[in-house]
């Protein structure tokens, strides 16, 4: 493991000062070297996906683990789509200039090498790589031991291409062993890799928290609510938190808890859970929204600290938009909440007070997403104020460092 | 501790909501207070003066620990310099417009609760407060046992004056044990405290990093070095190492090592240690170095490595920019480094090259610091390039999150 990192760690200081042409045509050949790969990638998976079987996996899980030609395309599609994105390394803004004369700006660099820790979906290998080598870093990834021939053969495609592309190999490293051991072998390695990003269940990002030495940004669960104030809108209330709900259920962003206002509550928690009775959601509710909706069944004291990721929503009844922000403080994981209301001055208030690295206003909580904002692909969405809050895109995968230019200034 | 810190983030989430004015007003009254607190100040750290030398800790460490009617003052004017700054909190910056109409913007928002751990100098405690205060943060002040009387008294003056001026009194915690397992505990409450940063020695900020389940801004040692290249301005290079290396020795971005071009060694170093020798420095120099100055020593294997924060110089002759580049990278620590040349090319390829919170060209080192890069008092000077590299000020002190406004906007 140390030996794999020392390599990352050399060649990071080659891809920091890489041209973005450079490593652009080592991506765009990256993705074309995948598709050319398919027969190798896809016999690999199928190993893979043999032995989950075998495992007796589940559905789920397994779901997760296939590559076919339609995500093979995709993960093509993802890695000149990052291509194409605006190199951030190198670029310079200025910072002040000072009474003495010297000129101050701050310029973007890489981290340096980064881990990354994740389970399952072999999509990951493609993607993670991709964001670190435009953003200047050199990456180790270490998915989990059931998708490891999916990722080692992914992997090879990748390096290979960069050592034809004048790009140092142990630019990317795919960690062949799925030893856990090694995992915890990397996590103390502080003086040769810069971030740890885990991908993947609570469990495992709480382990690697637990065990490292290096910095984590940490992606926890998105336990993320919509509160309907009184002066909502009805019909776009009932619009966002559908979709908020059953869109995709299976994300972090996905809403799990509605938050009613008192005064609103007997109009609009019938004419959403008309909509989302249609689409099969359960309903667990507080004993108000229980009187209003006989078909919500009563929801326990730990259902509202619950990612669902599944057609199961709960629905509390409040009698402020304070006891709605109460409510987030006490329940929420800093992801995603949104407030559906007509009045500016509660919106103002709700997206000051709700701390979470995303607050919406009259807005789905499923655009807390990269792509959405408009920042590109990204590599997770953090759940902590330090370093980054929100979607991790390739901004978010450097630093700034201060220039400072003078004509021999000294300090008095 | 735990109780010190859920006080803590209590009032964290209380000062996260004041506006500017009420910071100001009670920033400018803890000033007023201390000033007034003269003699209780002055009396407690009499009383850990005396402990210290009984204790017999040296010349230099009391006097670190002195407080005195001048230090009293510079403590009040560093924090009514604190309550002029500008307030980052709340601040919105247009992010993007998307084509479905949502408007993304990113609002500054303090970390939340943040620990200091700390050691000798009480001005610390004042400082610390002052800027945690202002960017909205509650801190939890942890100093060392030899100014505990001291560190206490300061917090009680801040506290009482926080209370009568609508700011909760736990924004600002003095922890009054000089047990080292509340240091230890305090280092493993991740879900109260949001950010640890150490002030002190390499040891400390080992411990703390070894320790700690919360994330570290680490300030490591500074070990800055100039290189003086073959383009270089003689004079201005002389002016430039004198003031690096002896305007103030005992400081983290003064002046460890001198790196000069072999061709302009021969010129260079006899007219810089001309100046040197005059102002009491000691020179160890490769053999290179002892052969143009023989009252250099021989420089060990280590001294290249040694931050002296003393009147010492290290002093090596490189063939050409990369091997001053490589000696950096292999001896610096990320803190300050500069190049003197008039070849604008080669200045632009050690800015960019040359892994530093702060590289310079042509200004000495002693400029790596909050006030005189223009973003005023610092927290410290990070060395790692997570969240923050470089000098920490109000701004390095919040994080930001998105806030998007739609009409109702719901994803395909």
């Amino acid at each position: 493991m140390k030996d794999i990192a020392m390599e990352a760690r050399r060649a990071a200081s080659v891809l920091s000062t890489l041209d973005p042409q450079t490593k652009n045509r080592a991506l765009d050949e990256v993705a074309s070297a995948l598709l050319a790969g398919r027969d190798g990638i896809l016999g690999e998976n199928a190993g893979d996906i043999a032995q989950a079987e075998k495992n007796s996996m589940s559905a789920a899980m397994i779901d997760r683990l296939v590559i076919d030609d339609k995500r093979l395309e995709a993960m093509a599609r993802g890695i000149r789509e990052v291509a194409a994105l605006e190199d951030p390394v190198g670029k310079t803004a200025p910072f002040s200039t000072r009474p003495n004369g010297l000129r101050v700006e701050k310029m973007r660099i890489p981290l340096g090498v980064i881990g990354i820790v994740y389970e399952s979906r072999p999509g990951v290998t493609a993607d993670a790589a991709a964001l670190c080598l435009k953003s200047g870093n050199a990456v180790i990834l270490r998915g989990g031991s059931e998708a490891l021939r999916s990722n080692i053969a992914i992997g090879e495609v990748i390096r290979n291409c960069l050592r034809e592309n004048g790009v140092p190999p142990a630019a990317v490293s795919v960690v062949s062993d799925a030893d856990r051991k090694l995992v915890l072998e990397m996590l103390k390695l502080d003086g040769l890799i810069d971030l740890i990003i885990p991908r993947g269940g609570q469990a495992l990002i709480e382990f690697v928290v637990e065990n490292s030495a290096i910095p984590v940004l940490k992606h926890y669960k998105g336990v993320c609510h919509v509160f309907v104030d009184e002066f909502a809108d009805i019909p776009m209330a009932v619009d966002i938190c559908v979709n908020a709900k059953v869109q995709r259920p299976g994300v972090c962003n996905a809403m799990e808890t509605m938050l009613a206002h008192e005064k609103i509550a007997a109009e609009f928690l019938p004419a959403v859970w008309d909509e989302l009775k249609k689409k099969g959601v359960a309903l667990k509710g507080c004993p108000a929204t229980c009187s209003i909706i006989p078909d919500a069944e009563p929801a326990s004291g730990e259902d509202w600290d619950t990612e669902y990721l599944a057609p199961v929503l709960n629905a509390r009844v409040v009698k402020d938009m304070d006891e709605a922000m109460e409510h987030i403080a006490a329940h929420g994981s800093m992801h995603t909440d949104c407030i559906v209301t007509g009045d500016d001055g509660n919106a103002g208030r709700f997206l000051r007070g709700v701390e979470s690295s995303a607050v919406m206003h009259n807005a789905s909580t499923r655009f807390n997403d990269g792509f959405e904002l408009g920042m590109g692909a990204e590599i997770g969405i953090s759940t902590t104020k330090i370093h980054a809050f929100g979607p991790m895109g390739l901004e978010e995968l450097t630093s700034e460092k201060f220039i400072v230019r003078g004509e021999g200034q000294v300090r008095e």
